[in-house]
């Protein structure tokens, strides 16, 4: 049987945790565990030795084989690891789960990958400012009525 | 000298063309053009023969180079050449450019990709909501003041 070590990782500082994608991405970075005696999850499937200095073995642990199996399938485990060694060590675990999170999102969608949400929210982002427009005109039209009383406590927000 | 033909294909009618990151990819599918005696830039690339079925020469124009260096460095060739043959013809030139706009989105960063824009966009959309439940909050106040009187043509965008 072999030992496990769990090892808390400290989530970065750097994404941001709002909104259901990062909230994902992050989420999947913030235990990871390793067998000690188990190759990790990118060994395991390109059925190679799992050495100590091992690149892969830190964001790949072997009871999460599908991450991987998901990023060699659209990147492939050399471009991986490329990328990963262009990386400073502490921001290699965003950048597996980023690749992670694309790996997923071009499964799911060949044509456009996760372009496809970032349309989506461009979409959204176009909407909410026309939203905020016509409100603002609304609230204009509101203090023009009340003769300009309380423009100072609600002006902050307009144009 | 090899005789040129410039074909112009026909945009897409699926990727919307709203906001900076569709616009810029779109607009690097709008004309693509075909040397006849030339490899296309992958074949150029990968230095092998081009053939009349080549699944790269409509999408890898040989005067565009970058971008299949881009998506090779990224995504591999093998990758790209299996995630064309998954998609019908008609979407293929979305396939490529959004891969296309990944790939240089990962090159610019490294750690996060164009999840990066995902983050960002994110971010932007919770602003605006926020915005604009203060915004309709402020004209909720406003219509109290008026005692209710113009409700009804204001009422739309409200809650």
């Amino acid at each position: 049987m072999p030992k496990r070590e769990t090892k808390k990782i400290k989530p970065s500082q750097e994404v941001i945790k709002e909104g259901p994608f990062l909230v994902a991405i992050h989420l999947k970075g913030i235990y990871m565990s390793n067998y000690t005696n188990s190759p990790c999850a990118a060994c395991k499937f390109l059925r190679r030795k799992c050495t100590s200095d091992c690149v892969f073995a830190p964001y790949f642990p072997p009871e999460e084989p599908t991450k991987f199996a998901n990023v060699h399938r659209i990147f492939g485990a050399s471009n991986v690891s490329k990328i990963l060694h262009e990386v400073a060590p502490h921001q290699r675990e965003d950048a597996v789960n980023s690749l992670a999170y694309e790996a997923e999102a071009r499964l799911k969608d060949p044509v456009y990958g996760c372009v496809g949400a970032i349309s989506v929210l461009q979409r959204q982002v176009l909407r909410l400012q026309r939203e905020l427009e016509e409100t603002n005109a609304d609230l204009m039209r509101y203090a023009g009525c009340l003769g300009g009383e309380t423009t100072s406590a609600y002006g902050g927000r307009r144009g």
